[in-house]
């Protein structure tokens, strides 16, 4: 079995012959081959540049053989088009100006068409798909609309965003146009991703956790799902992956998806009780585990197996990005394990 | 019903005449005649001040009639004193140099005697204790066992404290033994503020969200578990705060105490369910709703107080510490807002 068939069939709770593994963050950051290429180019360059791109996103694929490459781009990529300028500082995470923080600020932001706007995606997502064929699924991704809000509104990532919650909790209304608008553009981003040739996409809602649970239902789940309403009758596999949401993780339950991306703070038996047998699960190793001595990392990649034996829709993965300092021989072992102690895993417990 | 009495009774699910209330971070950072001392005196001057110390720890007090006094410190105070050297750089978090990573690291670290390592503490507790009398409880605290190894570890505050991690998951013996030496310099120092007339210790596990539920119970409830019942017979109240722990809180199940932190991101219901009648709970509106508007605010302290009508076990108070930005008026209208609503709180919901 192809790595595309196995990632697309545990996308949808079919037989598989092993479990399905990709790493969040694979495309870059701890490889030196992408550090090479990054030595010679910045970080947006790299974005905008279709081939380099392309080289990147396919880098962890040739080196781990995992089944699923995901294109190598930024959730801000599109975002930044709208009206604010994106920068990222050596050292620091990104930065978008100026921030919006009121009706005039909103009223600044446009709509934006994502083939004339973000063709290198495009085309990034075209290469990948090219390069690898109907081997490997292709993985298209954007931010989700709170998420996204996020920095628009605190400008740069920051501990807890408080200039983004002032805004909800202070203009409700004004937020909610702002999210209604991102959302639009969003479901125009994806649409064009799986236009290009995206076997999925995923939503990442990284800043999730920072709602209390009628607030994420509100700001987050809401958004959430309407995009991936609005993309339902396109055929392709939709993964919603809401980071922290632990505490309140049966909110999920609203947005519509085949994935829902587990993260490692979770009990992953906990999650496939809630999500059995409508939704697939993806995750959940603890990045960090990738960092320790092969005992404890097999410790670990072997409980996380154990939690789904029986169930065909699980895509192994880590429960958030890939760390810079993962050294690559940890990674490759623990896609080699996955695949060969996976194999089997869509048999019954009884067995 | 004087303030003390109320927060006793709530910690201890017995009657109240109304909600308890207090403010995690309520002594600092958000008050102007906090910021008013701090021009002439930096952090670590104030910690090691007992009679500004004392002030700090009054200043909310005063202002809003709350219903207890949490002595200002630091989580790190203790901990400098074991063999590193703490700093705080002006617009940075804490900074704990050289960074524990090795046996050789662990050795140079001594368990140390509070009584004569830490006097200014012992000595701040008095001071409020003498300052609020009977009137209010006086809460003393300390960082948990893992939170501090953290921060030891990784040398100042991080993004997912990595270099901790690599420690737990390559030498988790090593890691241990850390943590036990903690937990036995943690007893002296709570035991230490209890003596000097502290009704609560509160004890802060502020990164246990980073690990797994499994490695929680293994690097970071058991280490909590451990001071808890050392405590036990002191009389003391023991206030547990595991924070963004939602996805598994039923794990501080197995941390003894009489009240359990509760952050913003719980439902505040589902924590109930978990543990009334043996516990009570302590939280948990999301400190940045005090930003917003006050119509937005009120809807969220209301749904607060509604969680838990009919329990005594409630000392109100926010999710987490209060934001610098934050207004005072807004902080004093929750408290006033809690004690107002809060009336009949202890009547059962069929009245």
């Amino acid at each position: 079995m192809d790595g595309r068939t196995r990632f697309l069939n545990a996308a949808r709770r079919e037989y598989v012959d092993t479990r399905p593994v990709w790493m969040m963050r694979q495309a870059g950051r701890f490889l030196p081959e992408y550090r090479a290429i990054r030595e010679k180019t910045s970080f947006l360059e790299l974005c905008a540049n279709p081939e380099l791109a392309c080289e990147v996103s396919l880098q962890p694929v040739r080196r781990f053989d995992v089944d699923a490459a995901i294109i190598f781009s930024d959730i801000l990529v599109p975002i930044a088009k709208m009206g604010q300028t994106l920068s990222f500082g050596a050292g620091h995470g990104p930065r978008l100006e100026p921030p919006i923080r009121s009706r005039d600020d909103f009223q600044k932001l446009r709509r934006i068409d994502p083939y004339t706007e973000t063709p290198e995606v495009h085309q990034t997502v075209q290469l990948v798909r090219d390069a690898v064929g109907t081997e490997k699924a292709v993985i298209g991704f954007a931010g989700a609309p709170f998420t996204l809000l996020a920095y628009m509104v605190d400008g740069a990532g920051s501990r807890g965003f408080p200039e983004t919650k002032r805004l909800l909790f202070s203009e409700p209304e004004l937020a909610h146009e702002i999210l209604a608008l991102i959302s639009d553009v969003i479901v125009d981003y994806l649409a064009m991703q799986i236009d290009a040739g995206a076997d999925a996409v995923q939503l990442f809602d990284s800043w999730a956790g920072l709602l209390s649970p009628d607030d994420f239902d509100e700001f987050a789940g809401a958004y959430a799902a309407s995009i991936m309403e609005r993309l339902a009758d396109r055929g392709t596999v939709r993964i919603y992956f809401p980071k922290s949401i632990g505490a309140y993780l049966e909110r999920a339950q609203a947005v519509p998806c085949e994935v829902v991306g587990v993260d490692w703070a979770q009990d992953l038996a906990r999650a496939r009780a809630l999500f059995e047998p409508d939704r697939a699960l993806q995750g959940n190793l603890d990045p960090t585990a990738l960092l320790g001595s092969r005992e404890q990392l097999d410790i670990r990649i072997d409980k996380m197996l154990a939690a789904t034996r029986g169930y065909a829709g699980h895509i192994v993965n880590l429960g958030h990005g890939i760390i810079p300092s993962t050294d690559p021989e940890s990674a490759l072992h623990f896609v080699r394990r996955v695949h060969e102690l996976g194999k089997g895993c869509c048999d019954s417990d009884e067995e």
